[in-house]
């Protein structure tokens, strides 16, 4: 069933105040969510923090209904989720400790738009263990090239990990493509699902990835400082946590310590936990739209803001890959991806800006510094596009 | 100062609806706090996250003044501080980073009431180093013994960490003879003082210690996941932070990165800012009643309250130490801590119980399993103690 846009709007305050093209950054949250957010706190204000929770949960820190909702969005058991504080935490405590293993001369693979601070997490890992960081060429549409990747595996590749959706442009890596060469090959597979995970639908079973990172702010439109883990339990069981603390394991004698059987050992003890019933808020608003309904808007709008940028003289887009998903990139001639952004801000329209900081590899191939970046949502519409481009259009003329 | 009761308690709304005497699992947030929160939440809802946090930061990822309450809170430079979600992570991000640099027979000594969070962490670095953990006796008052400390001392000792105020009893341990101790011999000290900040005044300088912990939601009054690390530059520049990102180090050329200089490196990029909002709010707070009113005020109330336990027949108080705090323990003859818990809660008293699993080595020693744990802050009343040794009476016969 195709998304009501009014009720959409309706229920997303924000919708009356901007244009919010920047929800690849943190998307506009909807009413619910908010009213979950600060229903919560109050909750905690009134009877206390612990005593809320227990309301909540099964125990003063946790939103029992929040792993459910997760499993339900990515297809897989409760019990192979951790919630943290965002997408980095998980992506950290998962890396970090499988990567502990690693012996010199151990192989990572990944994609030339791999996100900066999982290469900084690689190169900091090679410096410690003699690993060593490889990245799997793109093909001739910009996306990470499987074949090559089939060509690359070898007994000492010891993981392929991915971005999914890269911060820098429309480009969607062939998730599914990588899990089946990795399954194959019988090697962990580390998806950062970041900037997909919300915008499309998502299965990890279909997918075959090990390990998947998300966040909560971004397509999810949940509160941010929220995010989560999903962690198979065969690839779980091979490393300890990075880090540990009472909620990850059980101090059992003096001198021993038993692990969480499940994948919370990659939580620790406490939680924002008015932030987490947002989330759980937000997923379930999620699903009740419909994630195969919510990827059909989104790429409508991103296709039709593409292509009107593509045919403004002056403008270029930057999007790579054979499928293209929400996030819309592109350059002004002669004008900074900055200048585009603070532009915009004076007309109450949201977009960012990308840089080489984020995603070293591939800019520096393309020879950009920058890119502006403008994230659609299924809320937003087409009024809202022709807006963004006469504002654009303004901004370029200097008005 | 004394502190104006009436004032405090018109300024926390839930003092009308409970008697909270939690205040050490997460205290009552005051108005001021959440109408930070929410008032953030919501401008992050009407103009989007990124956006909401351009106002109160010089990025979208930051809240500035908060680097600020706490250099002040606890007298150190802006730039020794980095904020996290909860005290674990701090704790965390500094300990196993510097563990990382343990070799075989280095040794670490701790407290004799070390929390479990911390404990665990010692067993698996031992297990991952081959350094060892060794407990530091405690004096006859029930605190670290610093004489027992002292002979300790040789140069295979690589860190000194200790928890202040440990979770289940009125011990304060002595930190500042400890840090004494620490800065003749030029050992790194840890201090974990995620249930002193807020309840006493803390100056790192005179402590004398390299690193604290702090969390937000406890004695500080702020939100639910929330914490900070204070880290100086000297031991700080001993190691790498354990995880990376893109905000904490930056991507330079293709094979290297450069961490940032100040604290911050222990951070990751992204933020529940709405309770950052809220932090620096509770901080602000703080330090207009003035830690040493607080502190006089929450002595006072928990030394009436161990006072009237005392007295009371069947009652144990648990308390250790040469000094205490505005934690209060005890067990009752017959009674499970959980039974009095549950039946105090009846009576819209919230309190909580701490168990063997939380300071194993202190509670074995002491033969016990649990104890109710009652922590009082400054907002509590003479009144609200009668209440309190009235409603544990009618629990202890059993009505």
């Amino acid at each position: 069933m195709p998304i009501d846009i009014d009720k959409a709007r309706a229920e997303t305050p924000g919708c009356e105040k901007v244009l919010h093209f920047n929800n690849a950054g943190a998307a506009l949250m909807p009413a619910r969510v908010i009213d979950a957010v600060k229903g919560h706190t109050d909750l905690e204000a009134m009877i206390g923090g612990y005593e809320a929770a227990e309301r909540v949960g099964e125990s003063s820190n946790e939103v029992t209904a929040l792993y459910d909702s997760i499993a339900q969005l990515i297809n897989c058991n409760r019990h192979e989720v951790a919630v943290v504080e965002n997408a980095t935490v998980a992506w950290c405590q998962a890396f970090y400790g499988l990567s502990a293993t690693f012996e010199p001369g151990d192989r990572i693979l990944t994609a030339e738009a791999e996100y900066s601070s999982n290469y900084i997490a690689y190169l900091q890992t090679a410096k410690k263990t003699g690993c060593v960081v490889e990245v799997v060429p793109s093909d001739e549409t910009g996306q990470l090239s499987v074949a090559a990747l089939e060509n690359m595996i070898d007994d000492r590749v010891k993981l392929i990990s991915v971005t999914h959706v890269p911060t820098n442009g429309g480009l969607v890596n062939p998730a599914a493509e990588i899990g089946r060469v990795a399954r194959n090959a019988g090697i962990p597979y580390l998806l950062d699902a970041c900037q997909s995970v919300g915008q499309m639908p998502m299965d990890v079973d279909a997918i075959g990835c090990d390990i998947l990172t998300v966040t909560g702010r971004k397509y999810l439109r949940g509160p941010r400082g929220t995010g989560f883990l999903y962690i198979g339990g065969e690839v779980m069981n091979r490393f300890e946590p990075p880090f540990l603390d009472n909620h990850a394991a059980r101090w059992t004698t003096p001198d021993t310590y038993e692990l969480r059987p499940d994948a919370r050992r990659f939580e620790n003890w406490e939680f924002n936990i008015a932030a987490l019933v947002g989330l759980d808020e937000a997923i379930r608003y999620a699903l009740e739209w419909g994630l195969d309904a919510i990827h059909e808007r989104v790429n409508h709008l991103a296709d039709t803001l593409r292509g009107q940028l593509a045919a403004t003289p002056g403008v270029t887009v930057r999007d790579l890959g054979a499928e293209t998903c929400g996030i819309v990139t592109f350059t002004v001639d002669g004008r900074t991806s900055p200048e585009i952004r603070h532009g915009l801000a004076e007309h109450a329209i949201n977009v960012t800006d990308s840089t080489i900081f984020s995603t070293r590899l591939d800019m520096q191939r393309r020879d950009l510094e920058s890119v502006v970046r403008a994230s659609v949502h299924y809320y937003n519409t087409e009024n809202e596009i022709e807006r963004f481009m006469d504002a654009l259009s303004a901004v370029i003329k200097g008005k």
